[in-house]
């Protein structure tokens, strides 16, 4: 299969490997899918680091109402809480190109955020009993910045020390159906830019030094994934088998590769209203998972007033 | 032909019909085609209204440096002298939906023009010398404004009288390689939202009153054209005759009509930039056919500083 | 008194005359004051037209919380449907050029606004019971579009034949302390871009032929305004009389008058976010005025999905 | 003299120490001023660190046409040379807060930033000869980060290692006057957020570690510095002496001190468009002072097209 993807929930689809558990349980129209990539040997199968990897799925996310966005917050939140430290700063990186809104989900997310680090007395003591430190940034891109994100992203872990980093991007679909319905959260990190060719450094525990917490959501897909998405629905229709199939896919992954369309990126039409709606439960549910002294209603009116 | 071209160039492909009259020219890296319908019968055909349709294409149009595009602003510019009347005002509808970068095109050319309406003296004359009345407006869209486009314009058109109207909307392509490729030109004015399936009712002359040259360029796709590219791009190899080409792409639309595929559109994630540089192509191409006593460069600077 | 004012409330200050009655009462933090110019003659010395001015003061509005947002739209709310006619479309234009920041709180109101109108069947029925048709435009102003608001706003009316118009405009303050504070309220329309100087033909039951019901908001002010209520802060303080100050206050406006201050209009540094919270409110206070057959949960849910 | 001003100009406006030097020249309507603070004694009388100011006045730099600008950025590029070393890469830091448009002058100018520090071969030479390596960063504000600036600046110093910072921010103006006509260019560094009354710790070659130029821009004013202002116009006109007036100056400040006026921070109501004026001025400018190998033209072409 040579389309990469950036979600473990489609990397392990056909995967049944002594190194790989899967479990999926349904909340409503929520469907939460975890993977678990135990060994260095199923790591490089499915090419995913080892770790925890949960999906939340919604086949109309861009449609739901707000209980179900609400909903889909505290989900996000209960899995986040998990996986972050009990105590500690939490720094969210931002990740992508606020000027590409197919790109911007990272930025937009801190709109939403409560930011609260500077919030202290002298004694560096939090000004509100029981509020959590959070501190936030959005990078920019190497094109943009000419810095790695990475480098950018360590230079600060080293200054602010936080316990934690949560760094949320905008992914690469390998299925078109996939585009802005489905949340991945990871503890193994992050490839920025990895979606779209341009691989960098990572940013994970190994090369910044502490936790990172991972949020991508697909927001673009390669034209020719449209394509054998399309095709593999025809072929299956009339009988051809799998293996046949899978033949004709290589074949027209070949031929495109050096048409104008082998490289084009795409994204729906909607992305504006799909990004702003995204970032806002990914903001919720931080904001819920890192500050467990604060109210829901407390949490909306600070994180929303703040703008 | 199931899938609706806004397009006349496409639409005329294989058509070699009476009515219809077609005439390429190439000008470096530029084509411009001009298709001339001139019969009811050839309109019925191509399913595009009696008059002049012409195109200016260029593979590269995203990427073109500063030269490239002053040179399309000029063609654009020259076509648009021809079409326009000699005198009068004229008003500048910058169609679409600003919030939806893919459909911003309207709205975003009004930031390059030169509006010069109001700059007049208390007998109607104009204050400079040879300036001629630009005025302009982005009505919004249905969904966003509750009102027809057409009910909109008409009614300012009543009051504000100009000599004619310049329409532009981004269009849907019937072939990937067109998004962001080609501007079309046409005396018949347009179908406010036409190209994604929501008809209105049309700005041209016959509900104006007054004539109507519309300016589109594609900038969404259907996922179901993609995919028949690739199809088409795959099987042609394979020296499949057209007319079984033909019948393969009807079952493809066939079955892709009740999935999830079958309505999605897609823009190129690069669709803010390329959103931006055509716009301002636009712009510059109708202050420079409509201000014939302004030099280029001093349209350049009265444009870009009313900013 | 040489520095005109939009506010009947500033206005009225210091008359006590037979046509002109005033009413106040505090809710909460909430101030409203009721004015009611009833002869012509009071309308010739107030500089106001005949009607009513219904304003709504709130110290310290942009830090308001969500609680006294969503009252102070309850109050709004209320006062729109005494005004508004209890049947018929409204229109709704959003005044002002969006890309002034303290100018676009019009345009900004807007998307806050559950627009309607396009909801109806075939024979013009509401598709959900009870709805009202809302329809909406912003405009934009002369220096950007070449044509007077007024023309525009009229071409329309006359096609969509609403059965009032409501228009939002920011307005000019003659006190500092009136910025981003108060919301007035007037059955006798609005004087589009009076606020900082140019004059041009009014929107109002005369010139449109249906109710006009302006809302608007102080959010600049000349610096000059600035200067002279520092001065009269002082000089209360050393026990000058009114009259005398008045004197000190006729001479410095004129000293000003040919210098850089004398026409220099600020607004205050905050001002993005100061516009977003007051569009908020205005737009949530139309929407519960207008739509008396949904919850205000369901309006929440319809008006801010629809961004 | 209480109000603070992050001018040095305006600072030594009255000081003829032994410790200050001052030179003034005009080139057509631009006025340059070079202020030099020699001594620590001078620098403590001034509350200026020691160093450079160089000043570039225009009085109307807002309605300046494209000749003038393009003539400020040629002189602001060759003073930046004088100050900057001749190799190395520069990191420019756009400080102050994008959501506030009188605070976004810092990241507006990333936007007219040629990026170039990526550009280079595996062997970490650039890829174009002569290329200087620049990498940009909008760092945010405190409140929104959560972080202050100079942290963040300082982690991504000791990782990209330049040679140089640039660090660009809005200032406070102490006279109505100044606001969006003059750029001040120091070698001694900035304290961000000092503008407006938050201390924060410095950004100079003694925190960074390397040289810090730093670009300012006065695009806010206290209210009470515009009444001041007009007082000082108006009392100067009959006769009072300089002493008196700092007296009752004095007594306005204290007075105003326990006011809303007394904090209010205003900015002008075009603070849109002169924020993207001035920014694109100091873009260009910093452009030319890094890259020396690249012509005029080329400089605009790719400055302008990378957006």
């Amino acid at each position: 299969m040579q389309i990469r993807t950036d979600l473990a929930m489609e990397a392990s689809l056909h995967a049944a490997s002594a190194g790989i558990r899967q479990k999926k349980c349904c909340f409503g129209k929520i469907l939460k899918t975890e993977v678990t990539v135990e060994t260095e040997e199923a790591a490089r199968m499915l090419q995913k680091a080892r770790g925890h990897y949960i999906t939340f799925s919604m086949d109309h996310l861009y449609y739901a109402d707000a209980a179900e966005r609400i909903k889909l917050s505290h989900h996000l939140a209960h899995t986040l809480r998990m996986l972050l430290p009990k105590n500690g700063d939490i720094l969210v990186a931002g990740l992508g190109n606020r000027r590409i809104t197919a790109d911007a989900l990272g930025s937009k997310v801190l709109d939403h955020l409560l930011v609260t680090r500077h919030l202290q007395d002298k004694e560096g003591g939090m000004l509100y009993e029981g509020l959590r430190g959070v501190c936030a940034l959005a990078p920019g891109v190497l094109g943009v910045t000419g810095m790695e994100t990475a480098e950018v992203i360590r230079g600060i872990v080293q200054h602010v020390k936080p316990s934690a980093v949560i760094a949320i991007d905008a992914l690469t679909a390998r299925e078109s159906g996939r585009i802005c319905t489905t949340i991945q959260v990871t503890d193994t990190g992050i490839m920025p830019g990895s979606g779209v060719g341009n691989h960098r450094t990572g940013l994970n525990e190994k090369t910044l030094g502490v936790p990172v917490i991972a949020i991508g959501v697909p927001m673009v897909v390669y034209a020719t994934v449209i394509a054998r998405d399309a095709l593999e629905l025809m072929m299956k229709d009339v009988g051809i088998s799998q293996q046949r199939l899978d033949g004709v896919m290589d074949e027209l992954l070949g031929k495109t590769l050096h048409h104008p369309l082998g490289d084009m990126v795409v994204t729906p039409r909607e992305v504006d209203a799909m990004v702003g709606k995204v970032a806002r439960i990914i903001g919720d549910g931080i904001n819920e998972a890192v500050q467990e002294a604060l109210s829901p209603e407390e949490l909306m009116e600070l994180a929303h007033d703040c703008l």
